[in-house]
């Protein structure tokens, strides 16, 4: 039996609550000091949590992998990463708060720069044109109409944009028109499949005229669509583990992924504190708690180890808040490390810290990637973390006999 | 997805190098003084590695199973050794560099005597006959011919040899002729499924000519056939993980497997000192170096406890050397334990030490079987090793967006 039907079996209803803390990108690797961003923090209500919880070190999605934001989340929330694949376009759509339905067909949209007399890509981001110009194009692309279907198109950022066709027999499996080179003219959308035909006959004729609509415009006269993808048909958290979900979180991605899972996604400011005051309103509301922290990420896209170091200490702080509304479980971790010496999403386990009424002490002292090497929950995966939560929260029934 | 197909679709060229030292039945069990093989040996290179590196314990294939030398082998290659089965004639065929092909079927022969009057079994390994006779035996045998079909015979070492069969049609799926026991006749090679038939009939003629040319020999009058196989259709490492890899070994049946998963084979000398200069001199033509030290195995196999650690001391000394060359990432394991006391392969773990730019590192000290057993891998398999080489080598690039 898979997992997530044993969790369907097994969970039940009850009154436990649990508050899943995500700090985004938080593994990390030996800074100045030889010690990681982690272990340098300051962080006297995690190590606390730590003294009295159980830690573990834990691999988002395989060993030596580095997940993206939407693999690296889907393990948290109990889904094997390897079995659903969510496209670029789908992930890009949620980045911006697109409310993506079961008939939608996504793309994500690169403009381009063609050489007007040969129609060759000359530079595959149009100059990374200001995301001002970006959305004033796509202002122009929205009068394409396509029949039987809706035409969304949507400004992301720069030379980035969100192409999405509604409408009955849209099917992925389709190719990019994106050569991936300059000196070559755009390709094609071309069906892998014969149900996905319809879809690339829609898509090529919106480039044409989309092509025509931009023909005069410079650097941005063309463009590419990369990973056209459909939501898959993933089944929803609250059914499988029948409790009321909430995901707070400040960036559209997330509260995206959040939703494509069945969570409700709470409306929030933009600050740690604004999560925490959405969770203490919410608190009656919901059974499972979602909490995102997403700069421990960007500091360490940034390569800024004492900018992710203050972040951490900055949740840390805050931690008493959280603990003071009494979730049952408290499991804190991340989606993926992003070591500030990489400056980039990496494969290096997540430290992990479950505490719980019931939680098996493990004697580790400190929240941080060597104290948990030494933890009680050894070295899991992601995937484990959703039954280790339902099983501390009273929430699954025993198997068999 | 399976880690083949993810590996080949994440898998990326790059510049960095990879050496992969495999230390032969390196682990080990504790010997006179309490310590292993490893623990005893002075190593203060490998020691210095572990230091700055990760280490872990690992499993070839399953906890519990000991691994002959081609399942270890492919699970430091990446493949899960319990979905690709390399038969027993394809093995002892390429323990004498005899070069395989697509349409060959090998088997393992067994020298035997049989009682002349009743044809009953009466030594399965022919009084253990010295390899010269053997090889006289085998000679006589090479007269033999079969319709529509190549026949290759060679021999092994005193009773054993190997036959080798090519031609179309040739399917595996082919009973063993060995009862297993003294008095009781050889038994006929049976087709297992209809596709078999036509290589079942052949080598039944191929016995029976051999028996009849034979017939005045002693002991050796008779044999019999085991492990009929072909070469299985795995995909090639170089295709998978986009490298240019060579393989240094002194033995023919590593050589054998390193080029039935597609890397090119080094000629190279008999001593570590040889293999070091192959390194040396090859170290700008390829990307992956699997790198194979014979005698840790052997004197394990010899019950020989300061033999073991002796070529432990001697792989420690001459690590300076290969260190020289700035490979990107040192992953030192072996392909299985083969503890003196136990006198042969064994199930136990392995001891694992990767060293790269970007390890995180974990504290231990030594690299031997207790030290790795706190370090940062935890406890992995085999298979897991060609992964994380590849992310720390910057080979992989992220999965999922």
């Amino acid at each position: 039996m898979n997992q997530l039907d044993l969790m369907r079996k097994l969970s039940i209803p009850g009154d436990s609550k649990i508050v899943l803390l995500v700090m985004d990108g938080v593994g990390g690797l030996p800074g100045p000091d030889g010690l990681t961003e982690l272990e340098a923090a300051h962080t006297p209500n995690l190590d606390a949590l730590a003294a009295q919880g159980i830690t573990g070190l834990s691999t988002a999605v395989a060993p030596g992998i580095t997940p993206g934001s939407g693999p690296g989340h889907l393990g948290l929330f109990g889904y094997d990463a390897l079995d659903w694949d969510i496209g670029r376009g789908v992930l890009e759509a949620l980045g911006i708060d697109f409310d993506l339905g079961p008939d939608d067909l996504a793309a994500r949209g690169n403009f381009c720069t063609v050489d007007p007399a040969t129609g060759f890509i000359t530079d595959r981001r149009a100059g990374r044109i200001p995301s001002q110009v970006g959305a004033q194009l796509v202002e122009k692309l929205r009068v394409i109409r396509l029949p039987g279907v809706e035409v969304f198109v949507k400004p992301v950022k720069e030379y980035r944009f969100v192409l999405v066709l509604r409408g009955k027999g849209l099917t992925d499996g389709l190719t990019e028109t994106d050569p991936q080179q300059t000196g070559v003219p755009p390709l094609p959308v071309e069906a892998l499949r014969p149900e996905a035909k319809l879809a690339a006959r829609l898509l090529n004729q919106w480039l044409a005229e989309a092509r025509k609509l931009l023909a005069d415009e410079h650097p941005a006269n063309s463009m590419n669509l990369r990973g056209m993808a459909r939501v898959p048909p993933i089944p929803k958290m609250p059914d499988i583990y029948k409790m009321r979900m909430a995901a707070i979180a400040t960036y559209p991605m997330y509260r995206g992924i959040a939703r494509l899972v069945g969570m409700d996604v709470l409306p929030t400011g933009d600050t740690i504190e604004d999560e925490v005051a959405t969770l203490r309103q919410h608190w009656h509301a919901y059974d499972f708690f979602f909490f995102h922290v997403k700069k421990t990420d960007s500091t360490g896209e940034d390569g800024n180890f004492q900018g992710k170091v203050a972040v951490i200490e900055h949740t840390d702080q805050l931690l008493p808040e959280i603990m003071a509304l009494k979730p049952n479980v408290l499991l804190v971790s991340g989606d993926h490390s992003t070591p500030w010496s990489l400056k980039s999403h990496s494969w290096h386990e997540l430290p992990v810290l479950l505490r719980a009424d019931f939680n098996r002490p493990d004697g580790v002292q400190q929240f941080g990637e060597r104290g948990c090497m030494a933890g009680g929950l050894g070295h899991i995966r992601h995937v484990n973390l959703m039954p280790l939560m339902m099983a501390h929260a009273g929430r699954l029934t025993k198997y068999g006999a």
